[in-house]
């Protein structure tokens, strides 16, 4: 005997494929669509149907973009600075730099950092597209804003490798490590204390 | 300058109607989406297009039922209990009951419960029809499986008045309040310990 009726449960399964989606999770989603109109539920429908056609990968940054463009504006707005690109792992990395307000050069989107537990490998990130650009675009300054994980430190090291045997002359930087804003030191991390120490500014 | 293509801002806008969804999480579950094939938001775009015409209510319980039945099978399935009647608030209290396998019952789902903050009066609630049962099941108790908050009581309260005035012959109980299990007693708030002091069983 069934509690629930099939159109219920097959949405609480769908729902509860998203990442961190529980099966009671996934009840709270269904029974809020449940018992609101057909709009909510259709509207969110209709935008899931629509989101892989209407998303595409700019041919330069590999940002994502809409569709019907064929590279990003990020890219293509001549107020950005070419010469310098911000090498990021997912493209939601641009979304957050982009808040701070404070950058201005381009972006390279890595689509995903070395990994050799999930078998991803270097060859399979856009790491040989990034090398390229630096002569199309004349590049002086790549900033490596991967995450300050075991991957995402691997990830800079191996760019950095790769951009000295391509004999490149291209200043490399790195965000720096140190506090985040309204941390007290008694409460930070040992290894990120350490970096703040090292990373330490003459006033 | 847009930095999301409209496909992808119109998703994470409609996901983060879900409730406890913030922009972070709908950005999250979108992204995850994008990343998956189309058969994954495909799936949960077919379910929640198909959610309101698959999903019906029980014209005697108001449990949530397969639109293509009339009744649910929770009540029309002759090994249940006509006679006694668990009241809860909405479907999914079914459902929770249902998995501790201790319910041989049928229930009556009230459609919520008063809130005068949310302006939901008693007369918005199924108890009319449950007056109705009582003669038409021949019911000898009834459950009261409300929640512990001020609008589960309050409700509890007003369908025994209601049963009262109404002149019906039939025991209304009430779920026992108490330590749930496996919490330590220093750690229980002080109403639960009282509950629990008030309705001590002999051994």
């Amino acid at each position: 005997m069934q509690v629930l009726p099939p159109a219920l449960t097959n949405l609480i399964e769908a729902l509860g494929a998203l990442p961190g989606v529980g099966p009671r999770t996934a009840e709270r989603y269904a029974y809020f669509l449940l018992k609101h109109d057909t709009q909510v539920s259709g509207r969110l429908s209709d935008s899931l149907l629509h989101l892989h056609s209407g998303v595409s990968y700019c041919k330069k940054t590999f940002a994502i973009i809409s569709s019907d463009q064929e590279l990003s504006d990020l890219y293509t707005d001549p107020r950005r600075d070419k010469h310098t690109v911000a090498v990021v792992a997912e493209p939601f990395d641009v979304v957050a730099l982009e808040k701070t307000g404070q950058f201005n050069g381009t972006y390279h989107v890595l689509g995903g950092l070395v990994s050799p537990i999930d078998g991803i490998g270097p060859e399979q990130l856009h790491i040989a597209e990034l090398v390229s650009r630096i002569d199309e675009d004349k590049v002086t300054e790549i900033i490596l804003a991967t995450n300050a994980s075991v991957e995402g430190e691997t990830t800079a090291l191996y760019i950095q490798q790769q951009l000295n045997q391509a004999g490149q002359d291209v200043k490399v930087s790195r965000l720096a490590r140190g506090l985040p804003i309204g941390v007290d030191l008694e409460y930070a991390d040992q290894i990120t204390l350490g970096r703040a120490l090292e990373g330490r500014q003459t006033l």
